[in-house]
């Protein structure tokens, strides 16, 4: 039985969405148990499941605008706080909140704690691309610096990642750099770069540029923590603004536009589709010792369900274990 | 007179697309004078303009794969460097190209001069908005590693462009950050806020987050020269990805989809024209002594007429002298 202490209370549609995700992840999966965190008498109203589900009732809880390192020292009690404390304590295999993504991530270091070896856990998560092999990018802004051997060590997690989770025999990991000439960049992704070349563990094809993410580029992509957040936000926004700027071109066109936007419906669907984050499951605070991952602010039930999913099957494949040996052997 | 000096052999489709887009810049502007730098063999043949434009021969040119310095420094006859150098000899105005990005850089530096008091001329261009508003973003990648006080000298450079040549009265000055509160990103990142909110000669409004660009939240947005190429190349990645993905999926659908496309033609079309960056002009490297302008690679000559037009708005604005008067002012 795989175990996953869920922050009830984390995200833009708690505690609905939240719960509402966790009944159709049990009702699916009889391999998994989960334990809600947070305000009872919120929860119960969403939750129909009735077996493999326990509350553990807290009335404190972390918001949006928290300071996250104070947070976590000071609301003990907060359904995040429990829910990382319950990894830590074994008394759950992972974690997931669609709360303030610092507070998680200090959550992740501080309680759960880092895999001895890695340096600096990386924020990842898995990009949909138009073809539909998507990617896993890494570093996302958990670090606002990365030194070269983060960099390296995120080349690990990420191959680590795609190969266990996703299946992909000999994940491709590129380096995201200003050019694909091994010179370009700072001294930071010129050494990177360097170290990532002669790492045996990974099959390292160089530098890629932005430009071509969305292009099936490569597998894995990694990056200092502050040009990927840059990079993540700007895919969001440019794929949010591009649509609704379709759609508004739709409405202004009449009644014209109506009949045409119904004969294109199923295709337009299917590009949103393709396009649609909320299956691509969340944010994973990769290099600690148990699953930390981060839905979405704004995730519905559809999103947490995804999410859930994929917490499953990096529970089974034993992902963060095999990672544990991995950078034992290399200290 | 405003004398533009032009790179005709640089570009995918030089030089006819060169040729033809100062042909019509010519045709339409009476006040400008154009010296051509190239072959006149195969610039010949494409050149109807009879008057305002001479031709300066030359053979050697600057290929896409040259190393930008070693290229600036050894080929003392390609056109890019004769361009570059008639600017410097008080013989142009400004000098254009849509050639190697990183040699005009080099060429721009080496040979027209930085600005006294400007430590690192930045490469700025105009982005198109959804709304059509439009923001100046700087670095966009002439620099990989950047101070605090390069990027305080960006919120000066492109406060003044917008306000002069874009005719802005109150110019919106936004820093590039992972987060919108001071303490935000680098260190780097968290002194230039300082300094750009200490600023009185610009209208400083804080961090933006890069997933708000092409929702009009600032005029100019600052950032580093690694992580605004960055950001610029997913912004072209994304939105072209989209709208690939729109037209296959129209395609896709059969006869259903032929009509609802030809119903919606004028609306897409339109979607189409908001985000044709063929119109916003070229990538000025600002900070240097006269107007030193990068149109895109892929350049046609639709977008070759319109960085003609937009240097000349930078030469009948003087812009650039009256940056130098401010630089001045503040050494």
């Amino acid at each position: 039985m795989k175990k996953i202490a869920v922050d009830a209370m984390g995200g833009d549609n708690a505690p609905q969405a939240i719960v509402e995700g966790v009944n159709r992840a049990l009702a699916d999966f009889a391999d998994i148990e989960v334990i809600l965190y947070g305000d009872d008498t919120k929860i119960r109203p969403y939750l129909t499941a009735t077996e493999r589900v326990t509350i553990v009732h807290t009335e404190e809880k972390i918001n949006s605008d928290d300071e996250p390192t104070k947070a976590i020292r000071t609301k003990k009690k907060a359904s995040m706080v429990l829910a990382a404390k319950a990894v830590k304590d074994g008394e759950a295999d992972a974690v997931l909140s669609a709360g303030n993504t610092g507070a998680l991530l200090t959550a992740g270091t501080l309680i759960v704690k880092r895999i001895k070896g890695v340096e600096r856990p990386g924020l990842m998560t898995t990009l949909p691309t138009m073809s539909g092999q998507n990617f896993d990018m890494l570093d996302l802004g958990a670090n606002a610096e990365n030194t070269a051997t983060h960099l390296h060590q995120y080349g690990i997690l990420g191959s680590f990642y795609a190969k266990n989770v996703r299946g992909i025999e000999k994940p491709r990991v590129g380096l995201l750099n200003n050019g694909t000439e091994e010179t370009k960049g700072t001294p930071v992704h010129q050494e990177a770069y360097r170290l990532l070349a002669n790492e045996p563990s990974i099959h390292f094809i160089g530098n890629v540029e932005a430009r071509e993410l969305l292009n099936d580029v490569a597998d894995v992509v990694v990056s200092d923590g502050f040009t990927g957040n840059a990079v993540l936000k700007t895919i969001e926004g440019t794929a949010k603004s591009v649509m609704g700027a379709l759609k508004s071109a739709i409405t202004s066109a009449g009644v014209k536009g109506k009949l045409g936007a119904l004969l294109l419906k199923d295709s337009l669907y299917g590009l949103k589709d393709t396009m649609d984050y909320s299956k691509a499951g969340g944010a994973v605070l990769f290099g600690v010792q148990a699953p930390v991952v981060k839905a979405h602010g704004s995730s519905d039930a559809t999103s947490i369900y995804y999410t859930i999913k994929q917490i499953r099957t990096m529970l089974e494949t034993d992902v963060v274990s095999q990672l544990v040996t991995e950078f034992a052997d290399k200290t």
